[in-house]
Order: structure tokens, then sequence, then C-alpha cells
């Protein structure tokens, strides 16, 4: 069994009160606080040691990186960030500069966001380090953006550009708050999500969610230079595109939005992010799963994102 | 470095804004959101195996457990509990029907107080299970009961009884949700928080947030089964009063309000709760730290609570 499959069986039926606006499923859950004019976003997400960084990483970076990739997921809603909580795995050799500094990158970049660090704990794992980031964050009542909206028709965008994130990006993302919140400000999106396992595998959620298929352009989808780079790296290597489809940890914002306003998006997104790409990787459709044209025609797509304990 | 001295340095500048109410360092942050007759209360708490519980603790109970220690930070400030994160590191070989088994556990004392679990995450830990819950609640603004509100010539009390708790109640404790709410309904009460690392220990986490001092008389110290029995064990054996002291997990609730209040709350809750002991064990005196009273006199008291990684 693999993680989707066990989160699937286990959020089959979770207990859920009237403050549930959206539950498990979506980048955040999304809860009614009893204010007027807004909603709350609730979101937690661990990194490893080993896994999602590795025992010589700057410790400014894993601090940086277990936080960033929580902004992501406000940012996939349109939300704002507001405070965290941060849990720390700690063997007992660790190295009480290690941890300072590791809260130092943390830091700067909740600062960076407005966002308070109001606590958290430390707790013992003898074998390797790992934080859990616990992420509040608000959006305007109604307006969180959610993976079921997609309608057929409507065109798909990435920003920036996808694959090869091992190389480096992983630990350097910028989170697209502010572009995401200038998205949903401007234009009416069916669907978001942030990119964290891979477009493919990531596209089916918001496809399954919304009840609806996607058709993209193998030519469409932007290839990061590290992608490129390693698939010139010897035979074995992977082909860029297949790297952009599957290989995680991107942190790029995924939409789709009525094709009418694809354009008037396209246009004002150049003169406000002159430094960001933003691709029209394809199209909605009926039906189910993902279609990818290119040269030869059109066919589905197998390739899955990355899934863990797969 | 212990744990705590760790959590002392690293929380000594954290990022804040102007949500906060309350930051690190009490049983729960508080944060304004925007609602005006209520605050939100936001925790994270861990449990990791071979530390908090074993690999052949039935599941249903690590659930419980994960969730019973959170809502009982949420009881210390005299909250209601509202929606639930549940983050688990799993090794590669997890068993299906272990997982869903914890999360039985988990679902049953969620509904209980009708806390909704809106999702979460599960992440790879090759060597140990652990589960991170997040949770958040509410209390009516400006009613959250903190640590640094105790004042000298306030009596101490605790519910319960102390001591022992590995034999079993750290798997089955009740959280005090409906005894604190009551409790801060009937009485001001000026601190309080939850017992997880032991009287002597928690107990001078009041005394420093307050800036005061407190005598606890020795008799009254409500010692549990599990502690008596366990002191007969050997000439080895720790006695009763030590354990009640220093065992940790009781997850009863210590608080102090005004001496007056002392006697007419004792009659009422003894009409409330016939089932459940509550014992005025001392009082909050000027200066700092614990002072014990005994048959030989007043002397101050040097055993800590557990201390992680000490």
């Amino acid at each position: 069994m693999n993680e989707f499959e066990l989160i699937r069986r286990l959020t089959a039926s979770l207990p859920t009160n009237p403050e549930v606006v959206t539950g498990a499923g979506d980048d955040c859950a999304v809860l009614a606080v009893g204010a007027a004019d807004r909603q709350l976003l609730f979101k937690t997400d661990a990194i490893v040691e080993g896994i999602h960084f590795l025992p010589d990483t700057p410790p400014e970076k894993i601090g940086r990186k277990a936080l960033a990739r929580c902004l992501s997921d406000i940012a996939a809603m349109a939300g704002t960030p507001s405070a965290a909580l941060v849990t720390l795995g700690l063997p007992k050799d660790f190295a009480a500069g290690r941890i300072e500094k590791i809260y130092e990158g943390l830091n700067a970049l909740a600062r960076l966001h407005q966002v308070a660090v109001v606590g958290g704990e430390t707790t013992t794992s003898p074998e390797r380090m790992w934080i859990s980031i616990a992420l509040l964050g608000f959006v305007p009542s109604g307006k969180a953006v959610l993976r079921s909206g997609a309608k057929a028709g409507d065109a798909i965008f990435v920003t920036g550009e996808l694959g090869g994130s091992l190389a480096g990006k992983h630990l350097d993302f910028e989170p697209r708050l502010v572009e995401a919140r200038w998205l949903a400000g401007q234009f009416p999106l069916n669907a978001m999500m942030d990119l964290s396992d891979g477009l493919a595998g990531d596209l089916r959620h918001i496809l399954k969610a919304s009840g609806v298929g996607a058709e993209i352009l193998k030519r469409a989808i932007p290839l990061s230079r590290e992608a490129k780079l390693k698939s010139k790296a010897g035979d074995a290597a992977k082909p860029a595109f297949v790297a952009a489809l599957t290989d995680g940890e991107d942190f790029e914002l995924l939409f789709t939005l009525a094709s009418k306003d694809a354009v008037p998006l396209t246009d004002a997104w150049k003169e406000k992010f002159p430094d960001l790409k933003l691709s029209c990787i394809g199209k909605i459709i009926p039906g189910e799963g993902i279609k990818l044209r290119d040269e030869a025609g059109v066919r589905p797509l197998t390739a899955h994102g990355y899934v863990h304990f797969s």
C-alpha cells in the first residue's frame, strides 16, 4: 500500500464539526472561526533527515525549507500565513548550535512573510532529526482556491520551471504567496495547488478532485536548466520532460481558469512578474486522467509523480 | 544542554506579529483571529515509538494518547478544542491495519470532544513510528488561563492523583476539558497548566512565569494507587510522594486561585465532580522555587520533574 492509498483509507470517515469548511484532501484545511470576513487555513508538514535533507545540509537551509514547504501550501489556497509551531525530533547528542542555526533560517523566512513563531516542542528521535511545522493562515471568506473546481475547457498554467529541484532549488525555493494572492485577486481561478510530488502526480489530484481530465502539451512544459543538464548526463539519464513531470519538490503553482482569461492573464502576468515564467501547459477536458500531446499525437500519460512508500 | 535550556535559547527572539496574544512558553499559543468573542488556541505535541509508546502498545491507545495529550493542553487554557491535523512518521514496512487502528482510537476521542480531524500527512521514518498532532481550539476572548498569573497568597490545587502513570494511565487518561472550563467559569483562576513532566518540574514553570515561589505540603499531595504500590516493590523503590512529584504524564490540572476561594471551590467541586479528587497542596509565596513542608519542617525541594535530554 502506498502513501496515497493509505491516506485514502484513513480519510474515508474522519470526525468533523460545523467549523469545517474544507477538510482533508486539499493543500490546507479551511475552517470557519467566527470572523465575518475571513476563514482559517491549517496545515502541517514534516521533513526528515536522510529523506528531505541530509546530515551535511546547511542547517539554516533545513529550517528555511521546513517552513517554506508549509508556506507553499498556504499559497496554494491563495492565503496569507499567520502563525507557526515548530516540533523538533532530536537525537540525544544533538548539537545546540546546529539547532539554533536551523531556527535562524526558519525565523528569517518567517519574518519575511510576517509569520509569528508561537512555540512548539522538542522530542527525542534517537536515529535522525525531523522537523514538523504546523502553520495557520487566513483567506477572505469563501475565497480559498481548492483543487476541486477545475472545469472542462479551463486552461492549465504553471509558474516557474519544473524538474531537477534536488540540485538545489528544494532548499532555496520561494513560496509563491505574493503571486497566488495576486492571481486570485485578478482572475477567477477554478483550481490551484502547489507542485510538491511532480506535475504528473499533482495534476492528477486536481483532476480526481474535480472529476475531469487534462490534455497537456509536451513542448509547453517549462523545463528547468537543471532538468535539461541532467538529461545530458548519460544514456541512462531521464529525459528533461520526464524530470519535469515526476521529479517533485518544485513548489510552483499549478492552477486552472476559464480559457477566455488565458491571454489577459499572460499579458498582466508579464507586466507584474517579469522575472517569473508563467506557462500555459494544456487544457482541462471531460473524462479522466492525463493525455500528453507531442509531435507523434496524443497518448495517455502513465508516468506518476513521486509516491512515498511505493 | 537539556530540553528546557535549548527551548529557552530558541524562544529568546522569535518572530511575532500583531495577531499573537500569548506566544511560546504556555500550554498553548493564544491568537487573535478577527472574531470579537473568541481567541484561537494553537498547540502541537508528538509521541515517539519506544519513548511514549512501545511497539506492542495497542494501536487504538497510541492514537488516543497522541490526541489526548494535546487536548490536555487545550484544557490547561480552559479552552474548547476544535480541529486537529495528524502527521505520521512511518517505517517503510508499516502495517496498514495498525495505522487504521491508531486512527480508530484517535477518531473516537476526537468525536467524544467534537474535534474535527481535517487532514495531515504521512512521511517516512525508517527506524520508528511517531505521531505529531496539531490542534486548534477556542477560548472566550481574554479568558485563557495562563501560567503567568499566580500571586503570593494563592492556594495551589491539583485534580486527580499523581504518580505511577506509566502503569497504564498514560494511555487512558481523560483530558480535563470539562473540569477546566467549569473551573474557569466559576472561579477567577490566576494560573493553570496540565501536569505532563511531573508536579515538581511543572509547578516550577508556573512559578518562573509568575515570578513567585511555592510552599507545598507533603501529606497533601494526592498519591496514586500505582505510585503507592510501586513504592513497596523493594528497598530501591521510589517513595510514593517522590513518584507523585516527578513521574510525569499525569495529565491532571495544576492551578492557583485566591485563597478566599479555596473553600467555596472545594465545596462546589465535590458536588459537581464527586468522582474526581481535588486537592489543595499548598500556597504561592513570595520569592522563588518550591519549599516542601513535612513533619520535620520546611526545606527547599531540589527534585526536578522529568527532563528530556538531561
